[in-house]
């Protein structure tokens, strides 16, 4: 029985998002994982349902399927803005709540440092320097690609969040990244495999 | 014995982060609530931790804190973006998981999609209009305050999100959100502990 893959990621946004999803499918069966996309669970029809009504279906159908699959790939690249889309932090917390291996890269090689607009503050003397942005909030230095929450999570699931800038033609359709993720997860799933 | 309330939001970047959670707790404490901020969970000392460590040990006292707590408040303010703190999304989807009751707050009234750079864009006769941004990616038109991954989580759990604008004083300081929160949160349990 092939291990099922819970692909989150802002593609569910892109016009094509349809067939974008079928080219992370494809590579997913390369692995032998069959991977499972938010807009796979069709729902009954919604057109007599409000506009909040539909979002309520389509959140429950989400979650249906993330409590299904047996593992999670995660796109964290910075979405309208320098962290990752909140929809995607969302169930990767709620798949690492699950206690569920959980797997994740970003389209973007930076820090999260890099991506806000960020100044130096020095305080009193031996105390470390620390970064604020125009606002007076402080920013994260951990050398994280993103809020310490999402890359720790990863980390600690079993593999690091992993970083690449996509090549800029088509920077969704660079899965470089996403086959990174899906070796680790071959390589997890084989070891819990293994014969002791 | 007090339930207690797990604190999440961007407080925690904010330079006087102490004196902002013991305001917040101070309103629990008038509901009945113990809150918990991220802060509490005092770590063994860290300056013998590189950068990276330090965060995985935060991560760890988070989810400690929120596996402890019987309820979550959320910060879901638009921070650094459209969106809400990433950190803060994926604790909701956490506490989500572990069936705990949620309850959450945005400092900012209006949808998602006013947030956004949108165009509205009309395909094909019979089909709805949609909303893009600059990028040409879908932008969400549901009436929600955020991702629907973060309105229904809420919605589902029992309390629809608040919107509130804040005094633009101190916008953080303006705890009229949070104490609709915890107005919410005093009724759910009410009912829950109510003699059948």
């Amino acid at each position: 029985m092939s291990r099922s893959a819970y692909l989150a990621g802002p593609e569910v946004f892109l016009p094509d998002a349809a067939a974008r999803f079928e080219a992370m499918k494809a590579a997913c069966a390369q692995f032998g994982f069959i991977g499972k996309a938010p807009l796979d669970n069709q729902l009954t029809p919604l057109a007599h349902l409000t506009p909040t009504e539909v979002s309520r279906e389509i959140y429950r159908a989400n979650v249906e399927t993330m409590r299904a699959c047996e593992f999670g790939i995660f796109n964290l690249t910075p979405f309208r803005g320098p962290s990752a889309d909140v929809g995607t932090a969302f169930e990767l917390g709620f798949m690492t709540a699950l206690g569920k291996p959980v797997f994740g890269y970003a389209n973007a090689a930076g820090d999260y440092l890099d991506r806000v607009t960020a100044r130096k503050i020095h305080q009193a003397p031996g105390r470390p320097a620390t970064w604020h942005d125009e606002n007076g909030w402080e920013i994260e230095d951990f050398g994280n690609a993103d809020n310490l929450m999402v890359d720790s999570a990863l980390a600690i699931s079993g593999a690091a969040l992993i970083r690449h800038d996509p090549h800029p033609a088509d920077p969704p359709g660079d899965l470089t990244a996403f086959h990174a993720c899906l070796r680790r997860a071959r390589d997890y799933f084989a070891r819990l495999d293994a014969p002791i």
